[in-house]
């Protein structure tokens, strides 16, 4: 087999589902900007996943737009955002939120997650006008490092919020990763968050995030903040089609389970080998530490990021499986690895 | 026949060819954020049809995220952008040039065409540091009332931008058409403009801009502005693949030319039927006025875009063809029109 | 006499009396930022001016800066500022409002005053997210070219914002001067505006502006944004001993009279001589157009600032008067200028 | 003697030389905006300081103002700022720094000094375009926690600012303090840094902060981003007034030494009584860690500002004098201390 990437989870384009139904509407007329029927029923099925009749939902390109359009549109611009030192929004969005004019409080976390503590520390120490407001927790599940929120830890995050008067936003990049490996569902995450979205690009879409608003407060003017920030797509119908596809009967999750079980192979294939991981990721991201000498070889016919040395000789990458990771090619790593550490 | 959009030219989704190229390369591994291979020949393609072998390209999703990306990469805070009133950026775009802090100096120009002299003149008018410094010269071609500047009239606003020492920036959103109807090439603007725009959203492409900057002061650190902006589409071959597919065996100026044509056959029906226009379009957009009793009876069958009133009774409106428009949709709105007319 | 400054009303420093206490609290110790007994008191002045109990005062050093710390404070990102095209936020702001993300969109006006059919006429022309939302009415009072709003034209203001949802906000940079001319006084300002401010840099004070806010929905958190702007004044209780010395017993109106008047005596004394003036103004500013070769031989002893070169050998000078204008000091202009209109 | 206060070092208006002068000026005729001769020849009077004839020196009115202005006009959008996490831009300023769209990158030191190391740390954590591009090293001296760079510090930072393209800036609000401490002098700051600050809010002037340019990268168009920040001053020659009046005899060190030694009486007085500091500080800031019962008895004859609480029943307070701090005021403290110390 030519060389697999476990580089992350949008090295493929689209589902063949979802491409179908894009080539089945291709020459049709619809209407721009989002105002066509494939996005209302989009948007019905959403709001009947989330239990959520009144949720106002807005497709987005991609997640780093989704965040700063939210953000922008939330926030007041003396209030800040809080957030793990290791979310998106900290530190791999180039300063997006910044440039909306908000700081982004960095909590430093283990296991990537925030606690209500953290919420209250940080707070505490921002008592009055000379420094920024504290106001929208945000948390991504699956997180950066691949753990995921449990509905009690999300129940805990909402009751800190409700008590400091602060919303509560999910960044959904990697949703259907962390529904499926147990995480809170659409409707349990539409009764515990403020906003939240839920990503197609890196789970079967050729791009898109959908964006639920569940709070009163936040709905209003939200496209002209869209449309202000460049993220009005002119063909928005092509978002529609897509979650419409996704999660009319289910193949977001199906898709999301696939991801997890060829993440789950790769650990525990690893783990048996002897090998450590940098944490303990029931999702489609997966943290080992390898030797140096057994990358060098694995090299050619894989590829991955590199995350850090957390030791001399050893390197902690990250594997990313996908709707799109063929059982194959995680047999062959597998494989391979066993080869090269027992050579070793 | 169903109802037939004259809208705008963003009604269907991808010539058939690009929506092909899509599909060939669906399950491909690729790189992502546009460090791919089809970005990279996307690109040689578009240096090779400008002559400009040192240009910088990027590839972007949509027209205001690249506008307000330009100019949030290009000028400093204090330097403000001068368009003709009609422009897009000045009024539809909401307000997202003022989001990167940047003002917008709006200028009152017939047939929606800057001239040297509105340069000059908001020059003069902005001599000191109490008035921002105008810096940036946004004209779009073709115009947003399908007006073309021509080669000459670009010359002319260069050699104000050389004097002046400000940036000329082509917005080409419609670029297709007005290179169509006879406004300067790939190559004149490579060598008029500091940088520009081709329009892939709305001449065959599903979405997509081609940014070409020319002046090397522009180029630095251009990508860290675009993921800044939530521009870097994760699957950024997916602009690759389409410009590629447009720009290398000429399809973008054939399509063009097939928009243009049904333009004109819309402009030279409708005048020889006794109608005005409120401007001369040589492009893919027609002003008519109309009488509102006509209008009345064509609306089942057709869809356009109300532009105002001009005089009681009478309604202007726009009417946009596209490389989707069939010849029959236009000879149907002909004939209808002329009945209704002689029926009136 | 040594040459005379026309040039603008902030040439010379403080009112003696403000001097005066300024150096009678120099040694106290005072609390910062504005939380002290004397803005304390000052507030409570104003409040009582302005029968206006609930009001939220503000002490800020600037106009500038007082008007893009209420815009950032009032607007969503989304939102924009009507103004007339002669308004200062619209041009010798250097972009103030811009630089804060919004748009402010120039009316060109008579007489530098925006009507309720200016106001009507801008929100019928942005009716959707495709553009920005208007939001906030800016004026000024007196305006930028010396006229003044009356009662009735603020009323019929308040009334299209009352009906279209915006904010009536009032810039009162030159505020007594427009009340000591006839212009809607505190306490009827109060009742028509969102919020206003009260200038003290151009009548009588070091430096200093009181922005008064009365809509309870723009009070919250406006300290926040004053920090963030860098508009909070360490030593805050500088600017409530001057407001309160200029208010507490009439100081502030006094000077705005004596200026009114000093301007009034330039007017009829240049009228007398036979020549026109660009505007009608009742108040400190007039803008008298007279001979170039008249104009050279006032220069070394006079000074004003240029508006314009209405006709050919003719100039629009700007002649602005303040609390510390003499009256010999118009004397000596109107002497000198009919001496030179007779030679001539 | 009524209660004292070590709050801050603002809590007095001007020193009696620098109000002495404003009074003489008070009257005089200037024109505004710092395009004045005071202005001028305080400019001169630094330049000759700082051995750096070619600097630009501007004036503004306070601390914050300065560094947002300074980090607008110097960074381009994606730029940020390094600093230490107790940096006053880093939490004191309101999100001042990210409304002008940058990030702000924190950096936990010891006594509150970044280290050429946690400089090049930050740089190698933020490598490619999906991170902001650290840019501008941020110091302040004396710190916020009274801790001073030495020469050979400072010497490090531009080592490693010029190994990796960065600004180094300092902000010098207690500029006077650092120098009086033994920290580099105005000469050795123009040498080592882009630009920085000489504070006159806490050093004698009513207000106003010296902003010296030494890099010519940096200078073009500054007065623009001032005024489109609200931090011209209409009535700058109030600024010049001042500074000439604080540097030109060196008054303004004078002011310093003086608030060092009866911080430093206060620091050896404290210690002699047993107790520990938070910091070593030998500057006008102390930071001594005293007993709760000790505190409530001492309340109601001085002030305070609370730090924090590093054990049960301790209090960690700061204590500034400043050039008005009465020698007799220091005594006072000591003794009662001294008294409530012995009881106990």
């Amino acid at each position: 087999m030519s060389m697999y990437r476990f580089t992350n989870d949008y090295s493929e384009a689209a589902h063949p589902d979802v491409l179908a139904a894009l080539t089945a509407t291709n020459l049709e007329g619809n209407f721009g900007y989002g105002l066509d029927g494939y996005c209302e029923r989009a948007a019905a099925c959403i709001r009947e996943l989330c239990a959520a009749p009144d949720a106002d939902v807005h497709f987005l390109v991609g997640g780093t737009q989704t965040n700063l359009t939210a953000v922008a549109a939330f926030l007041r611009p003396h209030e800040a955002v809080i957030a793990a030192s290791t979310g998106h929004v900290c530190v791999h969005e180039t300063g997006a939120i910044e440039a909306t004019g908000h700081k982004c409080i960095a909590v430093a976390c283990e296991n990537g997650k925030l606690t209500p503590d953290d919420v209250r520390n940080v707070c505490a120490a921002h008592p009055d006008e000379h420094m920024v407001k504290p106001r929208l927790v945000y948390v991504s599940n699956t997180t950066e490092i691949g753990t995921v929120y449990t509905k009690e830890e999300l129940e805990g995050l909402r009751a800190v919020c409700d008590e400091l008067d602060l919303y509560l936003y999910l960044d959904g990049a990697r949703l259907g990763s962390a529904i499926a490996a147990g995480g809170p569902d659409f409707a349990e995450l539409a009764r515990l968050c403020d906003a939240f979205y839920i990503g197609g690009t890196k789970n079967g879409a050729l791009f898109g995030e959908a964006l639920v608003i569940l709070n009163d407060a936040l709905k209003p003017d939200f496209r002209w903040i869209v449309k202000q920030h460049g993220g009005m797509l002119a063909k928005g119908w092509l978002l529609g089609v897509q979650f419409d596809t996704l999660l009319r009967d289910g193949l977001y999750l199906e898709l999301a389970r696939h991801a997890n079980e060829q993440a789950q192979r790769l650990r525990s294939g690893i783990g048996m080998l002897g090998y450590a991981f940098a944490c303990d990721s029931p999702s489609n991201q997966q943290f080992p530490i390898l030797p140096d000498s057994v990358l060098e070889q694995l090299e050619g016919d894989f590829h991955w990021e590199v995350i850090g040395h957390p030791a001399p000789g050893m390197t902690e990458i990250r594997l990313v499986t996908s709707w799109a990771t063929s059982p194959a090619a995680v047999s062959a790593f597998l494989r391979r690895l066993r080869e090269l550490t027992e050579q070793a």
